[in-house]
């Protein structure tokens, strides 16, 4: 039986959103999905139903995206899956701090810090190493890494303030990477998903069957996921660094 | 025996590039391709090649890229596509001045006016009029218009004062149209080329094995072609307007 | 009495502008004006009232933005001015065409290019060539070039593909511009101006007292002026490149 | 006699670039400067610099950009400077990162965020607060709040992964913060430093005689202090939002 690469995924929410979506495509493809997430119901559910389909998954969940949680998810993930290399990575962790300006806490603020730098740093650091490690593969790649934005990732905004500088900073990241690490052939991307993704969180939020029967006005998570497949299976020679999706129907930034 | 749907061209260069490449992925993929270009040769030949193949194309060869040879094309293409919905339009032609500012003549403005305005607004009023006239296909969608980029459709350079003019003013024109027609399921791309392009024009113009050979180091048409067809089957619920594409270890700018 | 620079201003509308405005604050700066539009009333009308005002200034009327006639008002310039150094320029030149993109004539997309390609590289070319004529005053600068742009010159929009094309490419200009002419002392600035300006042509289309007697809500081409007199007199170890008005209430892009 | 204006600088570094210029400009301008810095000893020999020359300077040491720190420097402030109303701040502070990715340690990323998302959110909440209980002045301004940016504040690089990360994330919340107190009559602005700019450490690092010597190519603290009045006194009808500076021969990104 052939070694299933690995894919580790950060970010899982409620289990219907992009991380989730991403995790159940790539298990199809025949990764072994690793998700890291805070709920331990959600990625245990969602490896569950992987498993259940066939695929395979192992959940590592954190309490924090400290560098410390992160490397002992990684650590852990390393142990799990000795002897398969970790090819994809997604960071999808995001901190949704929506408030006006003065509303926001020194809470919330660091909250943006630790999902956008500290833990995105010690992810990429952990997802580099990986890399570096495994051999070129057939489309010229040691590796994918892939960060979900938003349109808050190119633009701050009334109420963003705080979830936009986040964002600002992990497309920063995700640049920076893209270009030291290009020549040694690692793709990392970043994805500016400019509108509403419908997930059941967003359902609940905005209980509006309307928008949710809609399928031209809100974004899917199947599509983004499908987007992040076609970066991940990218020839060295074409590869995209940042895409900027929407729904035909939203107003795109 | 089914329709096929047509995918119009324009912009094919020598054969090697971009319009050329994605000409013959899109034959393969289905659709009777509608090569626009200037030259009669070039375009002659990939059809012929296409049609060899099994495909089907036929030539439209344009002797400007003026308003009134652009709907004279499109009249030529709707008589021998008669019944067939033009699905795809790819606009790839360019008109590359690249010379300091003060050896730029008042004709290499107007080239590039020509190629990236007039030619522009006059290929995409035919493509936008053509995909209203279509059905909603089961991904949601009326029709596929992807605008081939540069770096400089995002930054004026030495050198560039004029090739940047044009290609800003053809991203402009992208994300207009994929704002204004999003919420008539017509998909409006721009894809940025950030780097060397391997066609037979750049060997013959670099003359250097070594980035020939080193697939790291230039973006490979083929690469480019299938991210065009990644954008092509999006579903509506997650349309990407803008891709930046690089290869490993070109500079991404 | 001292030689008076010339400062050459292209676009005058209707003369309560940015242009007009431009050319009343630099007359009072100690320039001679040289203004360049299509409107020969309007800007005869400037010329009376700068020069009964004290200051100095020729109207410099053309028919059009095609190089002949942008290459004939310079050569009228010099002339006038023999001797006199043609210190500043400001292009403010603009075609507005806000309309859907089918209602769009080949005349508009034509009007737009004329302005902001063919119109804008001569005037850029006669102004650059003059600026090296000139000694390195004490700023460090021979000359100053501004184009005056708007949020379409960073983001196509609804009603705005032709507008935000032409204001693309202006954009990419003067980015070429200060890149290339940088080393030799001259100073090229794009101004981002986001949102409706007070002129009589808005008060009239507008027609809404509110918003006139506002001055929280619109941009008003006096501010506008005086940021163009700072960019002006920066000196060549601190010049600005871009920058982006708004006015305080106005919704900042 | 009259009662001085406050101004709010953080970020004086050694007393040789932007903050500590523009303190001294402000000065003359009649503000009294409230430095808030690290170093003890550079703001004491800036305030003492500032009040020997007529000036009037005191100083506002902190041990870290802590939120509690800053809130800290502030109450220092409004107790020191009761009844002024505090009218400028300028962010300055800044935290140099310039590492292969791999050698970023979880410090330096930690210090990143401190400065820039803790620090920078406390700092503006205090100053936005200290705004709001200001009059309206003769320019239509509660008053104007400054960032400090820089390329990496657009761009991601090699050796500038955190160091971006944390400028992107200071230019979001200058956004978001121009959008959301525009209407209060707050003026908000970000400018991008294209380049280096001479101070004493930078002079020190290069060991470069031509380099300092020549104006050309180093951008100059005081050409920039002096772009910060300008916007200070920018009146509410035409403020800028975002300004990019560079000297005449660097290379503008």
């Amino acid at each position: 039986m052939a070694i299933k690469p690995v894919a580790v995924i950060a970010g899982i929410g409620s289990g219907s959103g992009t991380g989730a979506t991403a995790a159940r495509l790539l298990a199809k493809e025949g990764y072994a999905i690793a998700p890291i997430a805070h709920s331990v119901d959600s990625i245990k559910a969602l490896s569950d139903e992987i498993n259940a389909a066939g695929g395979t998954a192992a959940s590592f969940p954190i309490s924090s995206y400290s560098t410390t949680d992160i490397d002992s998810a990684y650590a852990r993930i390393r142990a799990h899956h000795q002897g398969q290399p970790i090819r994809v990575a997604v960071y999808n962790a995001t901190h949704d701090v929506w408030k006006p300006f003065l509303d926001i806490t020194p809470q919330d603020v660091q909250g943006v810090a630790q999902m956008n730098l500290e833990g995105a740093f010690a992810f990429s650091k952990n997802v580099i190493q990986a890399f570096q490690a495994n051999q070129v593969d057939e489309k010229g790649k040691r590796g994918s890494l892939i960060f979900t934005g938003a349109t808050a990732s190119v633009r701050g905004n009334l109420t963003t303030s705080a979830f936009s500088a986040g964002k600002h900073a992990l497309r920063a990241l995700s640049q920076s990477l893209a270009k030291e690490f290009g020549g040694q052939n690692i793709h990392v991307s970043h994805a500016i998903i400019d509108g509403g993704i419908l997930t059941s969180s967003a359902r609940e939020r905005r209980n509006d069957t309307e928008w949710e029967e809609n399928e031209d006005v809100r974004l899917s998570p199947v599509g983004i996921a499908e987007s992040y497949l076609h970066l991940i299976k990218q020839p060295c020679s074409a590869w995209t660094w940042e895409l900027d999706s929407y729904s035909s129907s939203s107003i795109l930034r």
